[in-house]
């Protein structure tokens, strides 16, 4: 292979492999999607390195996908047209730390988990959280978001700069440091969620806050998913700055208590966070109070402590492995609308019909200040009709999303999983996502078959 | 004239003209720059009268130019190849409100204080405040933003959806109706701040906001812009969380005296504003009294009584018209450099050097808590000298903005004037924004010359 010979040379001989354990390590994510090879897999150490990948890869025709820790949820990261997997664990450093400007400069395979522990030094932290501890290269790929979102923003809006790989090798930068910019056209903003369609990052210039000078945490529990969630629209609408906002089902709780040793009562949950000054804070909780419990709360429970507040924020964020943890054999199908919050309610009660439906079973959590909720499906993906099963749900769930201004993934991103929306969703405007991609990788070669097909 | 005859079949008799005043109007912009007329005036009813405009230009191979009300600060309105532009006035209307989702639908020539007159009512109000009373889609097509960015961000985080006519005369959405997605390209954030260049907008999906439960304002006196930039960077650090944080200079002070018949001293000045709950600002006064007195300040005094708060930011919002009145017969070139935070006092300071060494006369005004800052310099056009003077403060300010990971333009938008800059910022990205143009623009005809020329 003569590609390999180069591409040895041009990184070394052991960071570019053919060796099967390490292909077939590349060849799957977290998700039900069917796994497949790449043919061979590098692990550059900086830019140049990535840049004379791409530049090989397009000297042989070879396809090129990104990848970070493999935690997608939509197979976007798995390379169904064989070819070079560029695995970014070796670019793991955290270059700069600019304290007085709130900003960091990051390789692609720092993972969350690590940047918040050297953050931590500085009194600062980065707000995106998703379940997984992604690398922030992969969660600017898929515009990750998570239970901060709905007071911080999702990833786009973390992100200052890419340095960016392009099809043909060249790097170029998509913004500054600056804090807003109205000058060229966008690029930050295209090339985060572009899952490896458009180019390869190398280096990410990214927001950071300073740690808040009080978090208080709530648990509060309802009857109903009804009632849970007209109580988090009743507390936005009053105004309550959150900073998180969660459902948890009682599908979900029972799972959560069985995998976190957490004794939480199984009835619809919802698990707060709010961020701000002593003084406001205790003027907000009490009026957080009267609302929830004007929304039929059958109990609310405060954490200012700092364990139980971690605690239970763990417990949250390992809602997903509970149940994997808990369906021993079957893979995660996990859906991801998101609609106006109006009409957030109706679509968990079609969604919990529809799982029940099914009969597989499923929990229900969500990011619901966003109006973005999961099912978490239980399938085993040797039985076809089980993953028939599963994606009427999500067809189901997406089409009620879609006819309501929503979209079929809040935070996930497409990969091949949510490629099937993708005309139904942006109809005329996928011509010119089209004429972009088309524009941008001639040739096809980058992350081939993910987001949009090229023309 | 053939395509004025055609224009007058789709539209109406009296709304596409040739009408030599009407052309005339449509020659400027805000700026200092040269007029150039339009060949035709349209002003379109509806989304399929602008559609048939840009068919009819495609077919006659004539430039289009949209039209908000001309507020354009760096000439992104003027049609220097001629051709047509559409005038967005009769499409003023706002369509929707969305109360429990806070999002408002409205019409391309909808302006900001129409926008917040009718949200009022409802207790909700639109956060982006440029200077002048723009129409929102002028205002999306330069990624406007202003005095509030600090706190809610710039326009392109509002936008949720566009309706665009694209050159060939089709619709597209960018976007949809959730508060996040990760579906397909980010086309919303590539066409905010397109000034025109990629498409026309028709209609704009808005977030808006709940009107705060209490405001508090400040006006922060200091001895030097030093002392007072240093104050704001100490502001920020300590995590007090000012929805407005605005330097006026002692020069800006004194024509504002003059303007707004308002007596404040005229001495460099801190205008702030605290949006929140009462317990939690009356912590965030007190916090932000210690800091300011720390830091040099000579005398703060506060303002929550709204009259005096109107009267506050009225005076500060007329900084640059206070020059233009002050100075007649001379234009105002206003620069828009952008800077991380750390970099700021040092530009600041070097800017006022720039100004002195030129000899015009010209304030300095700024969104200092987002490193963005403008000198309001005062020439006369009819003088090659004046501008040419002008012109070497704004290359010397630029310049170090750039050299320190800053920006040619905050918020103001490329226009012609920040053309020239567009190279040296962007790099090898500009190679990136001339494809999307040429694949989404092929003929050249939208806003030609603008932001970057076709290749």
């Amino acid at each position: 292979m003569k590609l390999l010979d180069e591409l040895q040379k041009a990184l070394a001989e052991d960071r570019a492999t053919t060796n099967e354990t390490i292909l077939e390590q590349h060849s799957t994510d977290e998700s039900y999607h069917t796994a497949h090879s790449p043919d061979i897999v590098v692990f550059p150490e900086n830019t140049e390195e990535v840049s004379a990948v791409m530049k090989l890869a397009n000297t042989y025709k070879t396809p090129v996908v990104p990848y970070g820790v493999g935690s997608s949820l939509e197979g976007s990261v798995i390379p169904y047209e064989g070819g070079i997997v560029i695995d970014f664990s070796l670019m793991n450093k955290i270059l700069e730390i600019r304290e007085s400007d709130f900003l960091v400069k990051v390789q692609p395979g720092v993972t969350r988990s690590q940047l918040n522990k050297e953050l931590k030094k500085h009194g600062l932290f980065f707000t995106v959280d998703p379940g997984a501890d992604a690398t922030l290269g992969g969660m600017a790929a898929t515009n990750a978001s998570g239970t901060t979102a709905v007071k911080y923003g999702i990833m786009r809006d973390q992100v200052r700069d890419l340095e960016v790989i392009l099809a043909d090798g060249s790097a170029i930068h998509t913004g500054n440091m600056s804090a807003k910019s109205s000058s060229g056209y966008h690029l930050n903003g295209l090339f985060v969620g572009s899952e490896g369609t458009l180019g390869c990052f190398t280096e990410l210039t990214l927001k950071v806050l300073g740690i808040p000078e009080h978090i208080m945490a709530a648990r509060a529990s309802f009857e109903s998913v009804d009632d849970a969630v007209n109580a988090v629209i009743a507390i936005l609408q009053a105004g309550v700055p959150v900073a998180r906002v969660e459902l948890v089902d009682d599908h979900s709780i029972k799972q959560m208590n069985l995998f976190s040793d957490t004794s939480y009562k199984e009835v619809p949950t919802i698990f707060l966070e709010l961020h701000g000054n002593e003084a406001g804070l205790k003027h907000d909780v009490e009026f957080m109070n009267e609302i929830v419990n004007d929304m039929n709360c059958k109990e609310i429970e405060f954490e200012s402590d700092t364990a139980a507040r971690n605690r239970l924020w763990e417990a949250r964020h390992n809602v997903a492995y509970a149940f994997i943890h808990g369906h021993p054999g079957r893979k995660q199908m996990v859906t991801d609308v998101c609609l106006p919050i109006s009409e957030l309610a109706g679509a968990i009660k079609d969604a919990r019909e529809a799982v029940e439906e099914s009969g597989l079973a499923g929990g229900i959590v969500g990011h619901v200040g966003d109006g973005n909720y999961h099912i978490l499906l239980m399938i085993d993906v040797n039985q076809p009709e089980e993953i028939e099963k599963a994606t009427k749900v999500n067809e189901r769930i997406v089409n009620y999303a879609l006819a309501r201004g929503g979209t079929c993934t809040g935070e996930h991103g497409v990969g091949i999983g949510k490629q099937k929306y993708q005309e139904k969703e942006h109809g005329s405007a996928l011509g010119v996502m089209q004429n972009i991609k088309q524009a941008l990788d001639p040739e096809g070669l980058l992350n081939p078959g993910k987001i949009i097909k090229n023309k």
